[in-house]
């Protein structure tokens, strides 16, 4: 996967730390429990901001759990499969196209992981998140010990 | 829990499709993750529709569950054991009866895997689901490798 | 865990039945998938109650998730570490504070467990909750066998 991010031209952001009194990732023999991360777009989707501007924060989310998950793994190497994404949006009353801005991160799993990406997915409408975020994503991968 | 479903005079329905980049199930040792699935029944529950009809929903939700699961497995026999059910309900204000409407989810569960079926659940209200749906559903499961 | 909590002075409650047809935790090899359990405080958080309060509601919630939990497994010692913390908040509109009131559980699971008891963890608003409460709380564990 390292090479697959060059290979796109993609550059992972610094990794943020957690915002109160938790992990970033979690591990149990060989899944790995990701926090939830937050967009650092804010607003609701649907009226504040549209489901195209929230499906690119749900792929930049995505890129900020990524650093988080190759500061705790060392390398993204170990990912060996994404097994669930939940992803939240905050969204106008009658905003119902969360599926549309959750592919923003499901589809860069994909492009970088290959089938490996493919996952299991709920994507679900609140009325707010934290700081007033767009969008929320959280995982759980499975992942190889570090090889000697 | 094949001829559990004969016996109850059920029959499953087509399996739907993902409606985005996602897959149906995807599996991690023993364990398999099923995506999130919203109600046919659209309409915010406690003002447009009663939790009545949001409890057969969420069991019409889990038949169309299980037929994604079906086609993914095989067979429905494979299923050990239902782990996690979470259930979200699309809520009006002041509806706060979620478990009454979830039960219709794990009331069948019981009824076709008995024991095995009875599991940990979360049942939450939000204010907006994919397409207005009533009701969304996901679970964990765990599962036996395929017979030779 | 039994003897920190004496130190800290704390008493579990009486173990509540779930309220509707559900387990209180379900077993997976070392993973135990903890049902949801809702504050006994109700009301919006960022109206009806303060950040601070609902914090502290969601401490007694995760004491009575460990009451249940010990019911469960017999000995709270059995607790390997915590995987995974879910926390929804039952939010006013401009509520964004969600992660500070889910501190309130994380930081009694760390004060229990020391590092054992840190966790990831997703802080969620939502509109509406069981019977209006607070707060909800959802927890995957990693456990071992209780010994012979």
């Amino acid at each position: 996967m390292e090479s697959r991010l060059n290979e796109l031209g993609l550059t992972l952001p610094s990794p943020k730390a957690p915002v109160a009194n938790y992990l970033g990732t979690k591990r149990s023999g060989d899944l790995l429990f990701v926090s939830g991360k937050v967009s650092a777009l804010r607003g609701e989707v649907g009226s504040e901001i549209d489901a195209a501007q929230a499906k690119l924060a749900a792929r930049d989310t995505m890129l900020d759990l990524l650093a988080i998950i190759k500061q705790d793994l060392g390398n993204l190497d170990r990912i060996v499969a994404v097994e669930r994404l939940q992803g939240f949006v905050r969204s106008a009353p009658a905003f119902t196209a969360q599926p549309e801005v959750i592919d923003g991160a499901s589809d860069l799993l994909v492009q970088l992981l290959g089938p490996a990406g493919r996952h299991a997915r709920t994507a679900t409408g609140v009325n707010q998140l934290p700081f007033g975020a767009a969008v929320q994503l959280d995982m759980i991968l499975q992942v190889i010990e570090p090889s000697e």
